[in-house]
């Protein structure tokens, strides 16, 4: 099963951004691929950047304008996408979603992103309410997807709870950029570990892994600040968390690998580590912090 | 603080094993480390890669004649030194644990193996118990170091709990190789890959890894099978999962690395995972697996 990522850079006009991801899709799928997943709130500007209450009429429903406009485009190319929107769910109550469109057009399922930043320039607590579906993958026709989102990839805790559920492959939508005034040697640091937890997840799951990043600087649309200077680096790892594409700082990148899901079984009869864990003394992972005394 | 650990290659005579480590001590001792680190089995061959009912010989007290001999060095030389020994807890019951000797030659305190490997050439559910003392750091004049060992660094659990009980530290003793007949494709996966899960587990926890490996051949005991070539590549690695020390293939490696154990407080503020685990939906961690229907 051939896959893809598409790394994108993006405008402030919405129309323009749908177009230039659709005319990446539409190359991916030429070029054989039959999942395609995109960046992370990939219609727009990273708006989170600031607090401003306008930036929710940014939002949209699901199923709405989004999954209808793509999934057309799925229906056409039979293709499976992994679409990252802004889902308003009801007044005042909003989530960053990703919703997963069946080869055949309809929404195969979703997913609600479960840990939610908040850190300068980054104010996600503000607009997306933690949630509330758990980590379940999103069954299609090509396999159980074990759909996350960009800060969830730092949490081995959503790797292993997509694993156990079954699922075939983890895929990130994401995005994640440098503090344009962070010296080159933080940078480089942060970019490594980024790549590293994410391929570790594939390790201890025996899983591929797609993460598919923004790319490019955006200033803040309030004007604040340096902006964030998405740092792209996409790449799709296989079972053993090899690297089988990776992307660096190029707009518009596309990258494709063929996966075969039957390496998770291979790779899991030399490597058994779901056998092995002491359930019985993981009870204290659902506690915030083991205080003493 | 300065630490080190020490890559070893091992023979059939534990007193020349033990002379080889002790030298190695005294030589990191005089270049300023004051926790030193061991790896795993240190007194002898690795004597998993058959079952043996008479290997159960090579089995010892805790404490006993290993931590009198260390201990011994320990307080001479005023370092914290973390051994790895074979212990024997009563007739039939054997368990693969480390002992940590506090710098005044005391027993700091002692990790029994959680996760237990059985797999070709590492035969160790034959030998060794599962532990049964959870997920607990050991508090030394140093810090407070989660100290755990091999098969667990593949276990994200492992770490994460570390890191809840206040773990300063994680710190692993290892005896992993290559089966000779792999592919150098497939060596290069694996090394990779082992490398790659230990430096996500800094990463995740913003706490600097220790990983101590056996380097060199060694063909098994009783004649039996091609032997585990142990691929060395000890590191230490930073709380963002830096390369801060790394080994090749050389025998006795001394790695140093200045450890400042408040850098993760400062890396977990512009990270802040602790901060947003979603622990109510943790509580699936603790099945095998989740099935369906």
């Amino acid at each position: 099963m051939k896959a893809a990522l598409i790394q994108q850079s993006f405008t402030a006009q919405k129309a323009q951004n749908a177009a230039r991801s659709e005319q990446n899709i539409r190359k991916a799928a030429q070029n054989g691929a039959r999942l395609i997943v995109l960046s992370e709130l990939h219609n727009r500007l990273y708006f989170c950047q600031s607090e401003n209450p306008a930036f929710f009429d940014l939002a949209e429903t699901i199923p709405g304008e989004s999954t209808e406009y793509f999934g057309a485009i799925a229906k056409a190319l039979g293709v499976v996408l992994v679409l990252s929107l802004f889902e308003k769910r009801a007044a005042g109550l909003y989530h960053n979603t990703a919703a997963v469109i069946e080869a055949d057009g309809s929404l195969a399922g979703k997913y609600r992103k479960m840990h939610i930043p908040d850190d300068p320039c980054f104010y996600e607590k503000f607009y997306f309410t933690i949630g509330d579906l758990g980590f379940k993958p999103i069954d299609t026709t090509l396999g159980r997807l074990g759909v996350l989102i960009c800060w969830d990839q730092w949490y081995p805790e959503a790797a292993r709870l997509m694993a156990l559920a079954g699922a075939d492959i983890l895929i990130y939508p994401t995005a994640i950029g440098w503090d344009p005034s962070d010296t080159p040697e933080e940078k480089s640091r942060q970019l490594e570990a980024w790549r590293l937890v994410q391929r570790s997840h594939a390790v201890a799951n025996a899983l591929p892994v797609i993460s598919a990043n923004r790319v490019g600087l955006e200033k803040g649309q309030d004007g604040l600040g340096a902006g964030v200077d998405f740092w792209g680096h996409s790449f799709i790892c296989g079972a053993q968390g090899e690297m089988l594409a990776e992307a660096g700082l190029e707009n518009d990148a596309i990258l494709y690998a063929d996966l075969d899901f039957e390496r998770t079984e291979k790779t899991r009869r030399i490597w058994p580590f779901l056998r092995d864990r002491r359930v019985e003394h993981y009870g204290d992972l659902t506690k915030r912090f083991i205080d003493r005394g």
